[in-house]
């Protein structure tokens, strides 16, 4: 733990007041997510710009550093220091980046939802991903989770337009959510998160309100949790890695319903469970 | 128009039929959207791997060349081939693109909904554009926009998680819409085909069903669309953009609801036609 990076805690406003006119002309004020560049440096070199909520810049520099495999351990990070006053975060690592410039080089432009930029040979890493077979997900702590995600405050509430991701043990207790205006960040900021604290994927279960594209299939296998959900669908190449790294990947989950696209062999179904729950009233 | 690029119009299956578990058990079958790799080669040299739904690669690859500012004009592209059969398309300059290296080094990893990689410094562009003030949009054709989006055959209604976007006349006709799983990538196959067919964005009308985050306000923007509306909502640098460039911004588009955001002197509110739109049911 003497080895545990010193971390800022920057905080600032997630939300704007902004003033709208509906369809009958009237005038009202609305909440809107915040939306700022995060520049990252590392040991003084820019990397990149990511454009963020803010409501977790430590942590979705920690996990982007992660998820991009440009840091091969959270040991090798010295410092995060973020300062929103020019929008921007120092990295300070123990003995540099080895050929940073060859790992940034080569891009693929994902699409979540848009053109998230993944560097490297991630899908290369897929086939090395083994996830816990013995690992299981009842029906009754799937509902636990949708339940869960439900009913936590969140700047959806307040604001809309942004996306959360929930990381759960295995009872389906939330350990972490973070919310952030692309959901890649929302997922890395998880990672940060896990990578930071030693926190283990095989016996957890993570929620996304964001779709199941190739992208987020990817970054849950390398986090090594074998449950993946959604609020939203899948894509074809969502579930075709999901198959492929044998993935427990369930979309659609609202109130009661839920469709279960792989890795059946880890769920539980729990037909008494079904109509045991008033509470969760079908989105 | 003998200068026109020679483009191949590549066709795929957009969807794939997977077979799912409800929350009951019971064993189903659904669509889901395409999600593919398509690695964009320019001279031969490899540039970026997009992904992509497929349905129109050749409009993605003009678009991503001209949003990322990678080739100034359509007359400086001689041809662009699509080949599913590999993943890739071969876009052919004429006299090749300078300094293509400076232009693609700089990241700002955006997020629409993800981490959309967008090179170069579009930011700084976004002061020299100027939207006609003289354009006007009534409540009357916001509406037909509407429906128009409602009505319009989809991947969506078959198979959902893909976001669409749609060009307008002034008078509300649909010119183009277009489909993919990520939604900057259906804005910049708009922009391709914009680009293509020499369309102006002055007297147009762009309909997306992504969230307003400042990546898409910059790219309508850079297309001289001076209106700009979405089922969802906007983000704080998205409506700031929006202000900055003086485009009118209206969210959550649905039904007979909207918000006007920015740019409202452009907007004719016309009461008269509020209650006199039976078909459009709220969404």
């Amino acid at each position: 733990m003497s080895r545990r990076p010193l971390l800022s805690s920057a905080s600032i406003a997630l939300t704007e007041a902004v003033e709208v006119l509906d369809e009958r002309g009237r005038r009202s004020t609305i909440s809107i997510p915040a939306e700022r560049p995060l520049t990252v440096y590392v040991d003084k070199r820019e990397l990149v710009t990511l454009m963020t909520l803010g409501a977790a810049p430590e942590m979705l520099t920690l996990g982007y550093l992660r998820n991009q495999r440009l840091v091969r351990s959270i040991d090798d990070i010295a410092s995060i220091q973020v300062d929103w006053q020019v929008g921007a975060v120092a990295v300070t690592t123990r003995e540099g980046i080895d050929n940073i410039e060859a790992r940034t080089a080569k891009r693929v432009v994902t699409t979540g939802c848009g053109q998230g930029s993944v560097f490297g040979e991630l899908m290369d890493e897929v086939d090395d991903i083994a996830l816990p077979e013995a690992a299981r997900l009842t029906q009754s702590t799937l509902y636990r989770v949708v339940d869960a995600i439900r009913t936590h405050p969140s700047i959806y509430k307040q604001a809309g337009s942004v996306h959360g991701c929930g990381l759960f043990s295995a009872e389906g207790e939330l350990l972490t959510f973070i919310e952030d205006v692309g959901r890649h960040n929302a997922v890395d900021s998880i990672a940060g998160r896990m990578w930071l604290d030693g926190i283990a994927g095989g016996d957890k279960v993570f929620y996304t309100t964001g779709r199941l594209t190739s992208e987020m299939v990817i970054k849950g296998a390398q986090m090594g949790i074998p449950f993946l959900l959604s609020r939203s669908g899948t894509t074809q190449m969502g579930h075709t890695v999901a198959q492929r790294v044998g993935m427990t990947l369930l979309a659609r989950c609202t109130g009661k319903h839920f469709l279960l696209l792989s890795g059946k062999e880890r769920f539980v179904f729990e037909p008494e469970w079904f109509d045991a729950l008033p509470g969760l009233a079908a989105r």
